[in-house]
């Protein structure tokens, strides 16, 4: 199976590599052609464009900044034009779930099934091909693409075009708010008095455990908030929560509450930071 | 060891019997006395009044409803008078941290140490010994109680007086606000056509694993919200929290909005309810 890798950063890099070691052809393009490159002592072959990149593919997985960039490679440089009906374009960015579905009814139009399939788990999960692949589309492109999922992750179908988008952003929302939570009570305990990295220790294993108290609640205590994932970034997936919610006419107050928190945050000299200097904007807001 | 349990309730129970079983000495009363005889078939020596129980104790565990109730059992029905100074107290009820420094502080006019310990886990952590203690108070009387402790569960000494009722309201906080947080996600994606059994599927693993994603957020996904733990007490927290934060200048912006979200809750017919039930509220306001 020719696979065509669009978008070789962070991601698409470990991505296109793993899909060579399992077997996969790949063609790899990315706007600035060195760091397809690092892919072709993999086994894959550089193209120089990227309507060249997928002409032969019988799948196409784009992995890009965000979607207008999608839609500039997928429209404006020609792909879709190039591309033969039947072949699977795979969305693995990370993009407005409204979007998603004109990308899917564009290409619908052309014969060229799509599924969007952003994922969780960083850098460090594409590397080990421990990825959570969240999947919107038919059932059929789903079952199509399991191959290719299963040498980057598990892959779980969520629903129809657009799902998947649905399903990132709940997960952004989820560790943005968690952030929150965990901020708060530790703030307030520290203002009480108390030990926090105690009352961390002395909380995890119960009800209140999650990756967030273990990971980011870690960084709270220890004062560190060095980039992992970036604040802008939350801010960003909660603003796309947020006008997704609106386009449904869904009212999210917890959801407001936090992009206010973290625009107060990026405005107060933390947009450089983890998303977990939640806490240092709350702890400002409280003096400390 | 002559340890002394006042009050024989859901958590009193097992928590007596835990004790008798590490090989302490068990005396225990309640205001009911049916309940405190469940004790005896475990070897605990039932009393008729509290001043009876407490005399000749080392050490007083009480495990009452609420901080009034121990004020009253400790001082209104002449606990205090009667104990020896240097029998240590842990009160291991969930009160507000105000109200435990109190309770330290005329105890200690006394000679009689006392420590917060309040606890989460359950009636099942009570059963199976695993239950998380947050302590606040001195080491030397942390010290001491340390083998009793180690027959109920994890113990972890967070801080001076009031700070083990801290790291409790901190862990009601955290729980509270997550269970919003996975509320809104998963009914977002459910207004945009999701399956939200399987969003929630795809999405554990990752950094929004918790407790609550994998318990409560499978109540969600079942509509199933027979109360475990009370809306009504998790109301009753939020708010414990916001007086504690205003008694120490402290601004709660997160915690603020969750108490509109659980008090709307109630009002609006789910107060018998588990607090997962802010699903309902959440789903309610969107005509859900």
């Amino acid at each position: 199976m020719n696979v065509t890798v669009l978008g070789i950063g962070l991601m698409g890099l470990p991505m296109g590599r793993r899909l060579r070691e399992a077997g996969f052809a790949v063609t790899a393009w990315n706007r600035t052609q060195e760091k397809a490159l690092r892919l072709a002592s993999h086994g894959a072959r550089v193209a120089h464009t990227a309507a060249q990149a997928v002409r032969d593919a019988d799948v196409v997985i784009t992995m890009l900044e965000n979607g207008d960039v999608v839609d500039s490679v997928l429209f404006g440089q020609g792909v879709a034009a190039v591309l033969k009906p039947g072949t699977l374009v795979i969305d693995m960015s990370s993009i407005r779930p409204a979007q998603a579905r004109q990308h899917a009814a564009r290409l619908g139009e052309l014969g060229v099934p799509h599924l969007d399939a952003p994922v969780s788990g960083g850098t460090v999960g594409a590397e080990e091909g421990t990825l959570a692949i969240m999947v919107g589309g038919d059932s059929s492109a789903f079952e199509r693409a399991l191959p290719l999922f299963k040498a980057l992750g598990r892959a779980t179908h969520v629903g129809p075009h657009g799902a998947g988008q649905l399903a990132k952003l709940a997960n952004q929302m989820i560790v943005g708010i968690t952030i929150g939570a965990v901020s708060e009570a530790l703030l307030l305990c520290a203002r009480g008095g108390a030990d926090v990295g105690k009352v961390r220790e002395a909380i995890r294993g119960g009800f209140a455990e999650s990756r967030v108290l273990e990971l980011h609640g870690q960084r709270m205590v220890d004062g560190d908030f060095i980039k992992r994932a970036a604040l802008t970034v939350q801010l960003k997936d909660l603003r796309n929560a947020l006008s997704t919610a609106a386009e449904l006419d869904f009212e999210a107050p917890v959801t407001a509450l936090f992009e206010q928190l973290y625009a107060s945050a990026a405005e107060h000299g933390f947009a450089e930071l983890d998303h977990s200097a939640l806490f240092k904007e709350l702890a400002r807001r409280n003096g400390m």
